[in-house]
């Protein structure tokens, strides 16, 4: 969700991707570290999801300079068994380490019908919509998993738990975009809560807890979020579990609640994420035409299907791919924070920022 | 959910088990299919999941006699692609088709690290934690999903769209109770509705719609369930979709809204219902010491962590182990109108019904 006081400033795709790319390298990044996080940033804010778009790059490039962030990693795969692979991603950038799982995930699942990657001593991967969308552009159906520092209780609980540990799933539609899901396993994200509080506005119901884990509707009082599901939270809360055993448990990383914050303090030492990704090929289960045909049919389904007054019905990933689209014609927007920021990474670094799009 | 308007007949597990598999053998079920039939019902009926429980006995019995589940089925892998294999199950009781798949699925995650095995012609199979347990009573984790006829809107739907697509999830923890999770992607389970309409009151808000897809919290006039997530429900629906394309678009079986009712209309015909199971082998990852430490640090530490007012925290599967506990006990409570079921399956067969549990 955007909320802008006036017209952002709007640049286009490729004036912002170089931007990023040339200050993640004066910051210290390898080629192959600046184009991942790039990539993955693009992600983000290509499809609206500003909350992990470009506006991380300043974050990220302090990531790198403190040391936090390896910004020359050698991701490396320390173990292969079958259909799996063990990745120890040298605290590299988490877009480098997740990229780098599913390229191999994909493999696997090319040779083995599935393949499945956990990722050890990784960092703050963005979106994870972005690698599941890695294997569907491929052909193949792709998952991605990751926890994090906690700001989720557990249904009933009045602490800090899990982290908003998404899912992210995507399914390759033939000749059209994939269907993508990506989803946090929290009511909302904390990003809600902090636009809430800029706007002085009351937050939903059962959303957010205070930092006693009551339920508030105060933006300012809200230090934590509900589970997805409201009454029926341990649902939400048993998702996060399932995102938290593939990423933690069996990588040995750190559970969300032993995570240290990826804002808060010094940015000198790694933060030793675990996540996970899986790759499936539809072909190891029916005929490529089969699929194709059943998966068109159920989308379309799913986009055709009546809606209650005033509603929209969107098949996952829909919103974005639209929001995608108005984009690449009238460029990104870039709220002034991150506009700041540019300027100072810019006057830092020696480098053009990216200006106003010109000719919408 | 239990509400019993009195203290209901309990009996004993043995007797129970004993009595189904012999009315499913009385109907024309080969031993293979009571036998698997009566192992997902009593998983249901142990853990207190009743919906899933012996309640279905006799309405398993009329699909074995009227031909819609094949009682004599010899489900057959007809692909098998390295980590992975499609089962045909030849129209045979779900439970047959799927414990038969996830054996399949655990074998081959012990070859290949992950095992994934997709079911064509199959039907109602219960619980789908009976499965996902299944993987970790072998020390693996399982995942097992299924699509069913459609009673679930879209978010922002007027119609019935998805089944209640359960996803089911199971670890095993080292000498202990396995983590359990088996959730429904509907807001509730459509029994809940049932059990409301019985007793006369009000639904929750949000959580069922009328016939023309409008909120409604008038038992009697609920037609069909939310998508879990309330306001953000697209998240229940996102997840109702994976489980979807799992269990139909790449089995090539129907969608929950092509499919026909399970309790409606004649038993005569298949239903041709399709779903998914895995399989991972924790060691794939990490050595299992590690694993089995980092599984008991995680499921501690939730179990310990601290309460809101009045709440209780829970690990996914601790009320049923605990409820299950209580009835091996005292005995698994029937509700009247089972008992009466059961007496005329005893009376039809000429067999002797359970009765109540002694000595407790």
């Amino acid at each position: 969700m955007n909320s802008w006081a006036q017209p952002p400033m709007r640049v286009a795709s490729d004036a912002l991707e170089l931007f990023c790319e040339q200050a993640l390298v004066a910051s210290g990044a390898g080629k192959d570290t600046a184009a991942a996080a790039t990539r993955a940033m693009m992600h983000a804010s290509r499809l609206g999801v500003d909350s992990h778009g470009v506006r991380l790059l300043a974050h990220y490039v302090k990531a790198i300079e403190g040391g936090r962030v390896n910004g020359k990693a050698k991701p490396r795969f320390i173990r292969e068994f079958g259909a799996t692979a063990v990745l120890d991603a040298d605290n590299a950038h988490g877009a480098l380490a997740t990229y780098t799982a599913m390229e191999r995930a994909a493999e696997l699942a090319r040779l083995f019908g599935t393949g499945s990657v956990a990722i050890r001593n990784s960092s703050h991967f963005g979106a994870a919509g972005a690698y599941a969308l890695q294997a569907a552009e491929q052909g193949l159906i792709g998952l991605s998993v990751c926890n994090s520092d906690a700001i989720v209780r557990l249904h009933g609980g009045a602490t800090k738990f899990h982290g908003t540990n998404p899912i992210a799933f995507a399914v390759p539609v033939q000749n059209e975009k994939p269907w993508l899901l990506d989803l946090a396993t929290s009511a909302i994200p904390f990003n809600r809560v902090i636009l809430y509080r800029s706007l002085g506005i009351k937050l939903p119901a059962e959303v957010a807890s205070d930092a006693g884990g009551s339920d508030t509707e105060d933006p300012t009082a809200a230090q934590m979020l509900a589970p997805l599901g409201g009454d029926y939270g341990y649902k939400g809360a048993g998702l996060a579990g399932m995102v938290e055993i593939l990423s933690s448990v069996i990588t040995g990383m750190g559970l969300s609640f032993e995570l240290t914050s990826m804002v808060e303090g010094e940015m000198t030492q790694p933060r030793h994420l675990g996540s996970y990704v899986a790759a499936i090929s539809p072909e190891a289960f029916i005929e490529r035409d089969a699929f194709d045909s059943a998966m068109k049919r159920y989308r379309n389904a799913l986009r055709a299907s009546p809606v209650r007054d005033g509603a929209k019905v969107m098949a996952p990933g829909d919103r974005e791919w639209a929001e995608a689209e108005t984009r690449a014609r009238k460029g990104i927007p870039i709220d002034p924070e991150t506009v700041q920021a540019f300027a100072g990474l810019s006057t830092k670094f020696g480098l053009q920022p990216p200006s106003q799009k010109t000719g919408i």
